[in-house]
């Protein structure tokens, strides 16, 4: 028999300080307002309970929505005592315990075995998580005859289907095993049968090692806490990961999670916390789409318990004023009560970070560089040097993205997959996405002889990884990072450089690029940058296509119209508008021969799969050769209000000086000023090792990874 | 000797009525602290008057800039009592009456006379209308001394030149010219000298008809208040329209000038307002920047003008909650409490509206319905059935445009000139702006034979207009209107008729198009629809080119890259993501032989200067002919929460089962729906006109301008 349960979440005290909340101007308030508000719109729509049906149609939806109603209005039961709610819950999960057993298995479509009410038991393990943390809010609420039904005919049996009939699965290590183990964990308190906890948290063999929630937060992250599937799948996994902590602090207080393995959900969720851009929006790295943000259920998840469990960091309450809601439990309230507390809340602007990857942190890493300008706005740099990122990693080692102004101006493509929009191939990754997203020449790097790193092969490109040379992220004035990566082209050595310098001449921190490749043999070598909005001017000429061929046959070329081609000699300045700023990059490599091809992505795509994207891409030929280029942000443009200021921009020329296994120097010109930029290419520079070029009787010498001089006209 | 003066536009009393909102939550208080901040920011910087410069460079900028911060100094200085403002406008003024003289002409650029400070006296009019504002604000505070060396320095050269030197021009009519006879005339009374206030109310004649103000507001408009070269020019002339009313309200009264003509001010205001869309852009009819939206300056004086002057409409409180301030005025502070005075306020929802052109409207008209959905979405139709619009005219008579879901959906290009970016020919209009933005091809219409209306000679274009057949814009779940356009292409007769339909069956109006071509001799019609966002289904095959060429090599065609192209049969389903919102067009004609090529901008676009927009077209041939179509609006899509309902809608195949002299008859047909349209194709026919068609023994017979059956299964 199924006795009554407490709420797996709330205590009867943190039910009254939430009821308190109800009406008040907080965020906490808010977001109980906001989620009445949904539920009610939800609850005067006809109940329905479906059969099976497309993946990403009608019925997988509405499964979607139901799951979640329930969870909701089990809580906004115990919060506002209204009872409709209450009733609400129970009559959907007693529609379901009705037709549960009815519903047959879905076809398998992929990997992933299918359940009996979606196509994939990922999404029925995330409809078991929520459903049973509703349901544990009205146990006491319902009859006794209400929860037999509901624990014999819906729980239980999706219960054993977890664990028994899927239950080689149950163990895996894997990110969506966390889904697993947080819905069975969580369905076990809440029915009352504790041994589903029991094998969650230690899984089948009861080791902790093999299996369940202790093993897989140990293993799926580096020691930096990175998941090196990157941010996009990160996030989908931190929302039952900071569920289930908070559920084992209450219920497993013994495990003491939140100090488990030196914190390491304190790690992974501020490592997680740490790639987003200052506006929320996380970086598409590897497959991702461009929208995903903190915003996401789980990161407000996170956010609210990070803040509760780890303690006060503005940073949080400024993500918390993105997300503009907090968790509607406990630890979203103690954020929500932080807020208010506050005058003003800044931005977040997480320090800069180097989060190493691997299971000992040993394979390369992910930088991200964060700056503020004159005027506060941040700039925030990444550069991928660490790990490939399994099936769905981009084949990107040493790619950068760049952020200001509010906006990616270095960008990311991310996934080429219209998530669940059905009549787009069922809302599934499309073909675009491996002859195109994932290639090397789809984001801001080098591509060699116009191929693809690791030939587009991912166990080798899994077997390799980048590997830091530097990494300078405390100055205000100057930051830089260094990564060579001597694996991914055949015979080649490559090393990147990027840096931010502030300058009192610059209205913004200058992006610095110095990417340094090595051969013994000649390479045709394509530099090449993802911008975004009108192209303003140029130092050189071009010639636009008066018709358009496909720049290339593979490895994601045969998808890029040449639109436009100029010699570059030795410099080339690009400069384009892009929404209120203007952009202008100079560019120059070691050879006297460039030539600059503009490029628009939409070649050979038969169904209009793409988003129409545009490049430019620096082309020369060498064996050893160095790209120098900076970026430049200036101006303001306002079409609304037909303003436009400092469109030009004060740099005109960069001049690759010298480049050897020593060191690099590069010379950067404007209206009066030059930069000269001096990096170490030594793999096992120091911050005291000495370094001396001399270039027509001239001595560059500095210690250290790098110097910069500024010399004003 | 110069006399103290008081302010132009502000008494005593209402001075201490807005010094009273400083520090207020209202509209108002928020204006004043906005305003005052801007102030603090420009103060912070250094004061300079520079010399010649290129237009839109620095100095253009400084100066406008200038004229701005003088004005708003005057104002917050009477309003705060800071006297910091006053000083600070004093000493501007002064800096320019130290060195205006010391400036030589402009060399001249275009028709436009250049002046001293700008390349065309235009800019330096308004240099004259808000410097002189602020000069009447610190009139009292100055010395004899400074009011001398201001106005002895500056005001009257000014004045001399743009009443003397350049008074041949100070009389013509034309939208430039209010800003004349504004500028003068205001500050004639801010340095006390009324002659100059006379002859810009009534011309250097004095006879109110062949110049100044009186003659200028009773020509410019048609009687419907629409000014032909469309809002963006229109929103451009109501600024100093509505500031110089409100001066001769307060120093002429005996004009009653808020009366005058039939309430001309009134009707030329509210003219322009109607055209607005819900989210307060203007649509890009003729020549104009697809970002012009009510927000501008001009137009928030006007609405708060209008709304003090002409009475309480709660349309005038949407406009004020977008504009997000009022005007720094009495006028504006009326608005400011009635908006405070509303618990909730609705966006603007104009009525439908027929706008007719030409002086005594009969030059066609500018139709705008409105329709609200289910969910109280606004969805506004526009059609171009009037003049053309002189130099700034599109040769697109019946072209249409839609918006819904806050988004236009068939779209305007607008022009093509990147206003003020200097680097971008000076900010000025591109040579593409005829080339292609204004050709009929890149609208939403009818292109015969690839050519253009009128062939591109404005002259002629000039010389015709469209006719209106009818209008419906009052009901809420039917409007339409209908027009003819026969002498825009040699021996064509054109029909459009377009209808927004509600029905319980579709979530959004139905926008239906039935566009009638009438020749003796073959042509090929291309129906083309300009849109934005992803292709998500169709229901023919297409072949996307593997190479791309322009579709044509004249007429904007040059301009168009062919991306694909597919025989669509019968029936042409095209869907579409738009932002959040799913679009699915059905379309055909009365052909067999019907064609879709689907477009890109970009081909022949040697500097880069277009944006990329998508169209597709229905290519067809014949002589008398019948496009019909309709637009579903349907579904939602929001990629950051990865959620996806109903991708695809409810309507699948349109068919013209009649057109002929009498009328045209055509089926829309989608799950368990089916809709019969019948409209007239008759020029006289009038409400009670009876219309019989047989097609295959099926009688089709209904009473006036339309009929639509609707049948659900």
């Amino acid at each position: 028999m199924n006795t009554t349960t407490l709420p797996v979440l709330l205590s009867n005290e943190e039910l009254a300080d939430l009821h308190k909340e109800i009406g008040r101007p907080s965020l906490m308030g808010n977001t109980i307002a906001k989620l009445q508000a949904e539920l009610e719109q939800y609850m005067a729509l006809p109940m329905d309970v479906p059969g099976h049906g497309e993946a990403g149609g009608y019925e997988h939806n509405k499964h979607k929505q139901n799951y979640q109603y329930i969870n909701l209005a089990g809580r906004l039961f115990l919060i506002t005592k209204d009872e409709r709610y209450a009733e609400y819950a129970g009559k959907l999960l007693a529609m379901y315990a009705d037709k549960y057993l009815t519903f047959d298995f879905h076809i398998q479509r992929n990997t992933n075995p299918p359940g009996r009410l979606f196509h994939q038991i990922l999404n029925e393990h995330m409809w078991l998580m929520y459903a049973s943390l509703g349901y544990s809010c009205i146990s006491a609420w319902l009859s006794q005859a209400q929860r037999s039904h509901i624990v014999e005919r819906l729980f239980k049996p999706m219960l054993e289907m977890f664990t028994e009939k899927y239950g080689h699965d149950f163990d895996r290590i894997h990110n969506h095993g966390i889904w697993a183990v947080a819905a069975v964990g969580i369905c076990g308190i809440a029915i009352g049968e504790r041994r589903y906890l029991e094998i969650s948290v230690f899984g089948h063999n009861g080791d902790g090692e093999t299996g369940g929630f202790l093993a897989q937060i140990s293993k799926l992250f580096a020691p930096s806490g990175y998941y090196m599937e990157g941010p996009y799948y990160h996030r989908f996994a931190i929302r039952p990961l900071a569920v289930f902590a908070e559920v084992l602090h209450r219920h497993m207080p013994e495990l003491d999670i939140y100090n488990y393995k030196d914190q390491v959900i304190k790690q992974t969720t501020q490592a997680l916390l740490a790639t987003a851009y200052p506006n929320g929006l996380f970086p598409a790295l590897n497959d991702a789409s461009k929208t995903m943000a903190i915003t996401d259920m789980g990161v407000v998840v996170a956010v609210s318990m990070y803040f509760k469990r780890y303690g006060f960091d503005k940073n949080l309450l400024g993500m918390a004023q993105i997300q503009n809601q907090v968790w509607m439990h406990p630890c979203g309230q103690a954020l929500s009560e932080a807020c208010d507390a506050e005058a003003t809340i800044d931005p977040p602007f997480w320090p800069s970070v180097e989060l190493n990857e691997g299971p000992d942190g040993t394979c390369g890493a992910q930088g991200f560089l964060r700056m503020q300008a004159k005027d506060k706005d941040i700039c925030q740099l990444s550069m991928n040097y660490g790990q490939h990122g399994m099936d769905h990693g981009h084949f990107d080692t040493l790619g950068i993205a760049f952020y200001n102004r509010g906006q990616e101006v270095l960008r990311e493509y991310g996934f080429a997959r219209w998530v669940n929009v059905e009549p787009k191939f069922g809302g599934r990754y499309l073909d675009e996405n491996k002859s195109y997203a994932r290639q090397t020449i789809n984001h801001n790097s080098v591509t060699v002889d116009e191929g693809c790193q690791n030939q587009f092969d991912i166990k080798r490109a899994d077997s390799v990884h980048g590997k830091p040379h530097f990494f300078m992220g405390e100055g205000t004035e100057l930051q830089a990072m260094s990564a060579f990566a001597d694996e991914h082209y055949p015979g080649m050595g490559m090393q990147r450089t990027v840096m931010m310098l502030k300058s009192d001449m610059l209205e913004s921190p200058l992006l610095i690029d110095l990417y340094r490749l090595t051969s013994e043999k000649p390479h045709q070598y394509d530099y090449s940058h993802q911008y975004q909005g009108q192209i303003i001017r140029t130092d050189f000429e071009y010639k636009t296509n008066t018709e358009l061929h496909p720049l290339g046959d593979n490895y994601g070329y045969q998808h890029l119209w040449s639109l436009a081609r100029g010699e570059a000699g030795s410099n080339a300045l690009i400069s384009w508008l892009q929404g209120n700023s203007y952009y202008t990059w100079l560019g120059t490599s070691s050879s006297a021969d460039n030539e600059v091809i503009f490029t628009q992505t939409g070649a050979n795509d038969p169904q209009f799969n793409l988003r129409y994207e545009n490049s430019f891409i620096l082309r020369t030929t060498g064996k050893d050769l160095l790209f120098a280029s900076a970026l430049e942000t200036h101006g303001y443009f306002n079409e609304a209000v037909e303003a436009s200021v400092n469109a030009r921009g004060k740099l005109h020329q960069i001049k690759v000086l010298a480049h050897s296994e020593t060191g690099s120097v590069v010379a950067i010109e404007g209206e009066g000023i030059r930069f000269t930029v001096m990096v170490s290419n030594q793999p096992n520079v120091t911050d005291t090792t000495e370094h001396r070029i001399i270039i027509n009787d001239k001595t560059y010498s500095w210690k250290g990874f790098l110097a910069v001089e500024q010399e004003t006209k």
